[in-house]
């Protein structure tokens, strides 16, 4: 069972031989701030002193909303299959910063509502022609949420790198995200409702209306996974399934923004280590995503205002991996340098 | 002569080109948050609409200081000789993240306290052994400062790229730099005086009180060459002549902590559109960095908590500065991608 493979990362032998190693480096005590803490986060992941970033990949699920018929997105639900062909082709912005920072990239069509045929470059995970409307019904049933995220899941084991980045694109998914953290964190739901793409103030209280009316009809179910297929997405229900199977092989998870953490607010209720595995990339500029870190009692190592989705901010975020484990491999202690160390 | 050539980079056709040219790209309006506006940065101090990051520069001025026999710092003067060993040999932080983000790293002896004889990857450009303890006599002479930056301002004229980061090594160097923060802003010196490589509170009041005793002899000078005289240091007048030099050349200027931060408030009180040419790269932990920032108005990229000086935290910025030129050059247009643009 997925699940029980993700152990948390504790290990205080461990710990004390990398705070050892950190604190022995020719700088001030501290003084490389949240590298620190990530070489020592990912030395615990790996279970390793020497931690490395090998083949970082970012994988981005892609699929459709029913409740974007609602115009809750100020782009036409067709611009998901667009953007799929845009990353396919490198024109997207995370294609460019992908490419930047050297991540494998993979692009899978969970349920966008389009049929793109047989293509080499595009991983053919459908589960169906986008999400039901959950104004009128879930949407997913458990079963297609279920095969989302076994289908999610098998993706993320075929992939050979430590690092993997989740990205989504899916037009109208903010709707389905404001509603799972909602539900997922009890906050009220005028905190979680945000601008998008650019809604303005008319806008976000159309969408917030249209996430009441669905929470009326289907309630407030108990389960995390009934949860996710009443008022998720097809590419939100696999970036949790991708998130869980990355933890369970300890490669370390890079979160991006709004959508991305709230499928990661379902996968923790299944599987709290998970935390353990996540490095938070960046804060989104989007509503909501302050209060969902707050409440996972997180800090993201960007503020730049980014709300992209995409694994955007997880691009931008690689280089602090690869900085933390090269300053641990590559730095000389004082001892070595033959530098002084401080006075007592 | 060299201010004169530093002009505000204000160009309104140029800058609503590039804004069209942002704003036509495969994502939402202002979705790319800090990215936009350093593009714009970038493109306007090029004055081009294709920007580049081309053969990026760090350079690190060494130089010890008198004061240091005031015990103002946890580490021993000769640390600043051995730090300077180390970046030759490439084991120092900056070091790292220098290799790591493709740097040209240049060694300038400014004034270390040691005699490194002839050595190839060393620029020797050695005002002196040392500045003077301020507490008992100005820092430099007037001729001593502008050696210092006349032979700073050569090393940059040198570099072939067109973005340069400024670093320093110094023991004690944050105690020039708190005073200059002192005489620059009116900042109350309290608020000035910080932990540096890691003071207790009793070590940050005895190096307020020998900035005191200096304040007390040499009182408040209105030029600005004669503040950097008198309370600086040979690596900080250095770094102020280097960031107006790159300015000149139209260089991006890339700024590092608190003491790049005290470098550049004297540099912009002789040159106050050097500004436009600076991206500021982090919120350094030094107490007074802050502050400073506010003071001028401008919000860094990057909050990793470091305080380690030597261009780290420019090191680490770097890739921001290539992400916004690249998604300028490389995303596609909602034309080029054929993707519906935004619903009226």
């Amino acid at each position: 069972m997925l699940i029980e493979q993700i152990t948390p990362i504790h290990n205080p032998a461990l710990a004390a031989q990398l705070k050892h190693a950190i604190d022995h480096k020719t700088k001030p005590l501290g003084s490389l701030g949240r590298l620190e803490g990530l070489a020592l986060q990912i030395g615990l992941i790996q279970q390793t002193a020497t931690p490395t970033v090998e083949r970082p990949a970012m994988v981005i699920y892609a699929a459709d909303h029913g409740v974007a018929e609602e115009r809750i997105s100020l782009y036409p639900p067709c611009v998901t299959r667009q953007m799929v062909e845009n990353f396919l082709a490198g024109g997207a912005a995370s294609s460019v910063l992908a490419r930047q920072n050297g991540f494998e990239v993979v692009i899978v069509d969970g349920g966008v509502a389009h049929d793109f045929g047989a293509r080499a470059d595009l991983v053919d995970c459908k589960v169906r022609h986008g999400s039901r409307n959950f104004v009128h019904e879930p949407a997913m049933t458990h079963d297609e949420c279920a095969l989302a995220m076994t289908r999610a899941k098998a993706v993320v084991d075929g992939l050979a790198g430590n690092v993997v980045a989740f990205g989504e694109k899916g037009i109208g998914n903010t709707t389905p995200s404001a509603a799972l953290m909602h539900l997922m964190t009890g906050i009220p739901l005028a905190e979680c409702v945000g601008a998008g793409t650019g809604l303005n103030r008319e806008g976000i209280a159309h969408k917030q209306r249209v996430i009441e009316r669905a929470l009326a009809r289907h309630g407030y179910p108990q389960d995390p996974l009934a949860v996710m297929a009443t008022y998720g997405g097809i590419e939100i229900a696999m970036m949790a399934a991708g998130m869980l199977a990355a933890a369970a092989r300890r490669k370390v998870v890079l979160v991006d923004g709004f959508i991305a953490t709230s499928a990661l607010l379902v996968a923790l209720k299944l599987q709290p280590a998970l935390i353990d595995y996540c490095v938070f990339s960046h804060c989104s500029d989007e509503h909501g995503h302050t209060q969902m870190l707050q409440y996972l009692g997180v800090s993201p190592l960007l503020h730049l205002n980014l709300r992209l989705g995409e694994a955007t901010g997880c691009a931008l975020a690689l280089p602090y991996l690869q900085a933390a484990v090269n300053f641990l491999s590559e730095m000389a202690t004082f001892e070595a340098a033959a530098v002084s160390e401080a006075l007592a």
